[in-house]
């Protein structure tokens, strides 16, 4: 069936401003914000409803056409890329708040809507969405790719959030996972198979979360040490302690140095942690006093306090910009981010080697980490164009994965495997992807949804 | 092929001790702690390693044997009674703890090791695991059935608590899943996959679980009043101010009479609600002081304290010994649990239904709850071999999981599926039944994994 055909079956089923296929409305949906190759798909459809969802599967399927789901495009392996030939299904007009049911901290929303507008929508009810990515993605996408972020530490990830799905399947059909109750026994995890899958398997086109009450009061600090283990240390003693501690972040001298740059900042060239307490006064004391008295223990520290909400929001734009920061000290750069995720009692370790391999590699690599899940970010500069850094990029991201999987790590702690990790997803999961083709061609036997992610058939 | 010729191959495979057939032997492992009825094995198989499970599952796939995995033999619907002319594959041999990672709070047990030698394994290194189903079960059973129970409302259930598992699949192939690192997005969430699979899609051979320090102190109360929404408005306002309580529990005055009969104890006759804090001295001050607030604001109230740890231990004991209450108090009864969970807001309509419910039945039936995840279960007692007021113990089960499914609930919160709930999956999951039985066919083609349990195929 020639393609002028299909695009007149979406145009009939969406009309003319549900299915686009002008170039900058192909160009838009043709990357993520990764370093992969964009693509245009042929067309780009808007549905409103999962209703649309199904109808546009249903002619792409009987067409052999593939599909790859779009939601804010800020997915960094690759993972909105469509591939050549494929229609791109943007869900951003499905962004409803459908139901919320502040009794029991849940609500559902439509896959389309981003976490900041579901955040603004929930503030006049003292709740909020705690799983902070950094980018304003949508809570479809951030289910699609099992998004954490800095928040994780106390939260969890998309994995512990939600509590169900409603997803059109490859054959089109709507089906619901889940229910709204806190836990269930009932049958497989269905909702779990879907939340990582990188919209290989299904189309997420509604999300019933788990929320949280704004904590009463927050408190913000930077602490710097002499060298990093120390920061790794405090970390584990945090967690061993149980401290509920809502942020712990890790930027290493070269983070430093580039948002110090960027946010005319002048904090000290030294491995710093950036902290963040939330909760009722009395317990944040207590907790500040538990850290202080266990980062006294190491080295005489001494915690930089943000005084206020301003200062606040301050240091934790300075972190949330790290990656632009790094990006601007290298003018007309790409970023090559790496990902690897670690048990914490490998973190120091496996951080300092990896800055032995960005020394050996003379590129410039600042670290970021979200070091109380284990989890960090070497930021890769490579100037555009320049293909001999590129293959230097690759060989530090190989190191560093190589690195983290010897020490029982995985090569992906939140960035998922989209196109750029195929090769280390079959290095870490063995035997198992065996497995993971199995569902696959069990769920999407023409190979239709997001084809070339996660692994090649 | 005869059987006598698999009974050799698998004496052959594990010697006389490790595969046998007497009838004591086979009547243990006929049953669960379940109402369903019992159904002999062939044989009972003792693995000492994930090799010998895979070669197990090799000789009895050859053979077209059916297989059951069996841990504690604690299931509640029928997961561990095993299908006629099957094996059974009992992992209690395979009981040691692997490896222990206390500064990743973390270590790898082997699938019939169970959660009490565990914990008395990890105590002298200041840790626990905090899934408490009442029973002491396997940890492997406790995966297969995705258990719970009391501290789930702190911390989650065994999908919160599993990093990775080592399981057999229905081939004999032996697969790893997950790694150690906190959290990962590489690939498809076979970790979930398998946990609440009731042994139909893998044999669990080992497992990864995430750890907990001991908390620093512990306190325990009763709380009662006069009606049951006073005890369900506490528990969601304790939800909605985030307070990380330990415990909430609820017994309605049935299970009050119950208790205090069993354990010589005189609480009120009220509906009642158990509490536990842990943490520090300090955090457990100001949950009390917050709780105590709530109460009073709700209805003038008096918490009874446990002074010391022996009585917090009675109380406990008196909550956890609710079931064998129940059974105390019809000489010769068996007991059908329910085991509905919905959102905590629906909590007071339906157990106030439920009452309703037991009340026209003209059944004994005491309810005990987890209220802070929404859970409760009805103790019906059924006088044994009297058909009629078993036939009104599945009417009123009936009536109970409808009501809960009208309420956006789930059948089952922590029990399963397993024999005696299939026909309520099938309402419950609805359209996405079929892809559970296309992953069941994908994985287990030849229908030998803990055939006849979850569904019907």
């Amino acid at each position: 069936m020639p393609y002028s055909h299909i695009l007149a079956q979406l145009n009939q089923l969406l009309g003319d401003k549900g299915c686009k296929h002008d170039k900058p409305t192909c160009t838009e949906h043709s990357k993520d914000e990764s370093w992969h190759a964009p693509q245009l798909p042929l067309a780009v459809c808007y549905p409103q409803s999962a209703e649309d969802v199904s109808q546009i599967v249903r002619i792409c399927n009987d067409a052999n056409i593939a599909m790859t789901a779009f939601g804010a495009g800020t997915s960094v392996e690759g993972q909105s890329i469509p591939s050549a030939n494929s229609i791109v299904i943007d869900l951003s007009r499905m962004n409803k708040l459908l139901n919320l049911w502040p009794e029991d901290l849940n609500c559902r929303v439509e896959a389309g809507m981003t976490r900041l507008t579901l955040n603004h929508l929930l503030k006049p009810h003292g709740l909020f969405f705690p799983i902070d990515p950094g980018a304003d993605a949508t809570l479809g996408g951030m289910c699609a790719t099992r998004a954490s972020g800095t928040n994780a530490v106390r939260y969890g990830t998309m994995k512990q959030n939600v509590l169900g799905l409603t997803v059109v399947t490859a054959q089109g059909e709507i089906i619901h996972t889940g229910t709204r109750a806190k836990k269930s026994s009932a049958g497989y995890d269905l909702t779990s198979l879907f939340i990582g899958s990188e919209g290989t398997l299904g189309i997420i086109t509604d999300v019933t979360l788990s929320l949280q009450g704004i904590p009463e009061t927050h408190a913000a600090a930077t602490l710097n040490f002499s060298q990093l283990r120390h920061c790794v240390q405090l970390v584990i003693q945090i967690l061993q302690y149980g401290i509920p501690i809502a942020r712990i972040e890790l930027l290493d001298e070269a983070g430093i140095t580039a948002v110090n740059r960027y946010k005319q900042l002048e904090l000290p060239v030294k491995p710093t942690l950036f902290l963040e307490f939330a909760g009722t006064k009395l317990q944040i004391e207590e907790q500040i006093r538990t850290v202080e008295s266990i980062a006294d223990g190491i080295e005489p520290c001494n915690m930089q306090w943000a005084e206020n909400e301003e200062d606040i929001n301050r240091l934790w734009q300075a972190r949330h910009h790290a990656l632009y920061a790094a990006k601007a000290m290298l003018p007309n750069c790409d970023v090559w981010t790496t990902d690897v995720c670690v048990p914490v009692s490998q973190l120091e370790s496996c951080i300092l080697d990896t800055q032995t391999y960005i020394h050996s590699s003379g590129l410039l690599a600042p670290i970021v980490g979200h070091v109380g899940d284990g989890n960090f970010h070497v930021l890769i500069l490579i100037p555009q164009n320049d293909s001999s850094a590129r293959g230097c990029a690759r060989e530090l991201n190989d190191r560093i994965i190589e690195r983290a999987l010897q020490s029982g790590g995985t090569c992906t702690g939140e960035h998922g495997i989209g196109l750029g990790k195929k090769r280390w997803l079959m290095e870490e999961a063995g035997a198992s992807l065996n497995l993971m083709k199995a569902l696959k061609n069990t769920m999407d036997p023409k190979h239709l949804l997001n084809p070339g992610k996660l692994f090649d058939l």
